[in-house]
């Protein structure tokens, strides 16, 4: 790439939109202010058969977890299970249980997740203004603990891209707008609302594990969905509070227009205060819809609680 | 304690229920399989207002996290940050994007958490007949992954046995039956009905953050339910599929009349399946049940799908 | 492999010799028992011009470190550092001393190591007859804290099989006996001695930093000695302590004759005691060696003293 | 304490000698640059009777490891065990050999450790002027990596200030001096020889395992060596290479006389570059040294070789 050419992210989104004080200085949850009361209780109405489904991707797998390439996936250790008891070291408690427990190590950005507002900025400066020396040792501002806190719950709409294209999943580094998104919208015969959270599946991860970990990554680019300066219109416009998809970073690695590394980091995330869920596997929440042509469901979500964390794993579910 | 005449739990619960082969010899989930599409679509009436809660004490906290002794609060790490290009070492990427991350050391039962149904067991078998030895480095069997693919989602009602008692929280020891929590229904004026998910609060955790640290540990005896076979029997009758608590153990810590360690353990959990979710935080939520009278809601979790995993941190989601 | 034709290790060595109550039913040292004060002293004399080499690998490399595949390299995270301070979150000491502060995750036989006496065992038997069942949870025998708490000091000659063969680095799976050895030695014009601590130079680690990690991993099979009924013989007869190599096995990963995995971890460590220092690297010490033609030195070395570790990392001194 | 009328340390050291530049602008080992190879050929002259001894604390003991207040004692986890075989999980390898594997969690100064020279600083400048930027996620200048590539041979000498003053270990907070030092010298009838290795013996860390945790970490103040200028003169003519104490932090956690908090880590580590090893367990060598009169000995360490370390462990070894 060159590097010449390829603007400061600062200059490429100079009269892109912010939701910056919007709902006070210390706001940390962004255009999750979107979802109120009234926007959970109208998203009760998307519950029609009592399906379930769970987005999370398995964590910890001795196989091996899908994580972003420099980053580790999770270890998780065994602490105590019923082999100190065969080798006389187990405690004895009074009644004589037994138990197992464990432990993990795992990086936080490391499975589906939710990124804290804070999670990426530039030109010194985290969503809300907050000065980015705040994020030094730990998010001092818009940390993940906020939105988990706080909760998600609201009407979302799962947006299939892959099947609109004809595909499993999209090629590495293919791109889509949301012009796309709406075309999807239309094909699935849903409608988008104001305030609805926006579910896209590419299918991506699914390749994780039906190509194997090799394919996946090999000259890894991923695909999603690339700016423009409609496309942040449209997301400010629509008051998405929240991005919802299957691939690791939710939009394409590099913006093949401007050669910018992610750049709707910047235009949604910490200028809009768009909250970020990656990494979900949608594939039986996505058969589901196909068969039942509900694409609409009621989606809750609350990633942990981690002190000053830059994210934390999540395990959303969908109730149609 | 006097050892000798604590029974065996084998002995104490030699005619207690079982629920094992139930939902055939493969099933993992117990009784959250009362939790079918019917009951939650029922759950959905129980949202009249819009109100969000979340139920996980916070995670990784510097100051400290409460966990049983033995084990370790979890730990954040920071990865990276704005100190990085401070420093001059931040990775330069086309756009010019800054990022913070981190990573997280902790045990999968050391903060607000599901117990997978094979977490504790006794006389060489874990719930549903699994061969302990099946827990040996991982759990091969009932780990909290099937939970956690499933996820829970129901109607519940918290029972509130502090205010019941008119304390802010028990005593370290203090024990209660299914007649005072059913009592506190009374008292409530909500109705328990089958299959709901039973929440209650003792308000012991909060006293972690309210008296502290060293006065929570000394002495450490939790309170909670206590084990008779009405109880056992009680809970197996209402087809309750998940037991959610303020105390890390869900139960007091010894059965004052047997001895026995955690019976409730090996009656609930190992026979029955009921899901066990110890430490939430239910503070907010029943000071705004106490406001508005109103006691049930609808319930939202999924641990995180960690594979073989003795249990898993989880941020329940309470909506009124 | 044809793992019909390959034999039980047990089968293979049940004429082998054993060291096993030799030192005592108690002893965890096995043949480091061989190097008494005398073996001490007279080590001096191989120090002549006051020369001292570090044989450790670097550890916790941002680049990675090279380990046995299945482990991970060690990780090593910052704690605290002058970011803490510019972003306003340093402690404030009496004084104002400013600090750094950081922590590893690693696995501990994933850097330069010595090896537990009970790190491999068959037949349900540790080193001096242990029960397989005492390593369950942690080495309750034969751990590598026995070994640190004894350490290491004794003469070391080098045999520098890669330079015998005039090459950079043996190729993946050669293989050498207990002659080639002999035959380095007469190269080198170096008495091997009773009770010396062999040191064997393959090359084959310093082929990961010049040629690279993928090359190196690349149909991975480790050069190195190959088992022989000799070879044993002379290892037991020669009174050899300690074996110390430049690869992650201290031999071929496959016997190519048996077919049998690692088989000189049951004959001579598991059978006869002997210590295996494990991934040194020699290069530095090997070039010297070859300029001034002393090919005999002092080795001290103390592994760190986990308690109950299978192993534990080490940076050997060799002083000439 | 009165933080008004303690100085800040660079006030206190304005006019103490430095060492910076001595040895180079590239130095990163300061005062070990005294210990060359004519002193690593005198120090064999303290090899009298081959008598070894090892000088780390215990790690990751399931009981406790002793560390300064805010870090945490290292944790070792167990990867696979005889368990798996019997649980029907371990790999089957050719020839069917068994093994154990762990791996660690620890902070690098947690157990008996070398400090980097850039572990501690003021003034915004590290041992020989390195910037104290440059310690940002990991210390680019003076990591402890620079010692470990080294090693450290040399003579050395204990004192036994807990000896001299006839207890067993010194009460919290009490200080001695460099004359104090020399004293014990003269009392031992053991001549402290410039570029020595000054090794001192206060009894503390025994009292961790005499006395338990509880009573070693009340009212934490460590006892130790304590500022003076004359104190620093001493050790800048010496040129002593290398301090060695029994405590975590090789001085008194306070100085009395000034409030400042550990000023030898200023005055001696960072302005003269004199390498400090914590933590040693000495009551063996000392009490073998009491009865045989000798006090001086060989001393060999090496701490591990992480890269950008603030410190490392090490098990030294003393040869007399």
């Amino acid at each position: 790439m060159c590097n010449i050419c390829t603007p400061e992210i600062g200059e490429l989104l100079k009269d892109a939109p912010k939701n910056w004080g919007k709902w006070g200085p210390e706001d940390e949850v962004g255009s999750l202010n979107y979802l109120g009361a009234p926007q959970v209780l109208a998203a009760m109405a998307s519950v029609r058969s009592g399906k379930l489904f769970t987005l999370q991707v398995p964590m910890a797998d001795p196989k091996g977890d899908p994580v972003w390439p420099g980053r580790r996936g999770a270890e998780r250790y065994q602490i105590i299970d019923e082999g100190h008891w065969i080798g006389g070291k187990g405690p004895q408690f009074p009644g004589g249980q037994h138990y197992a427990d464990d432990a993990i190590s795992a990086y936080l950005q490391g499975s589906t997740q939710y990124d804290a507002l804070g999670h990426v900025w530039y030109d010194g400066q985290l969503y809300n203004g907050y000065d980015a020396k705040t994020t030094i040792g730990g998010l001092q501002k818009a940390s993940v603990q906020a939105i988990a806190e706080r909760g998600v719950v609201g009407r979302a709409v799962l947006l299939d891209i892959a099947r609109l294209r004809g595909k499993p999943y999209l090629d590495k580094g293919e791109t889509f707008s949301h012009l796309d998104v709406l075309a999807a919208a239309a094909a699935q015969k849903v409608e988008i609302r104001k305030r609805d959270i926006i579910v896209i599946r590419t299918g991506f991860i699914e390749s994780y594990y039906s190509a194997g970990a090799s394919a996946f990554f090999a000259d890894f680019v991923e695909p999603g969905l690339t700016y423009s300066p409609e496309l942040v219109h449209w997301f400010h416009e629509m008051e998405i509070p929240n991005l919802v998809t299957d691939t690791m970073a939710n939009e394409v690695t590099l913006d093949p227009v401007s050669g910018v590394m992610l750049p709707l980091h910047g235009a949604l995330m910490r200028n809009l205060g768009v909250a970020f869920t990656e990494l979900c596997n949608l594939s039986k929440l996505a058969a589901d819809c196909a068969e039942d042509g509900q694409y609409d469901f009621l989606y809750v979500a609350a990633p942990l609680k981690i002190v000053q964390g830059t994210g934390a794993p999540v395990n959303p579910v969908a109730i149609k």
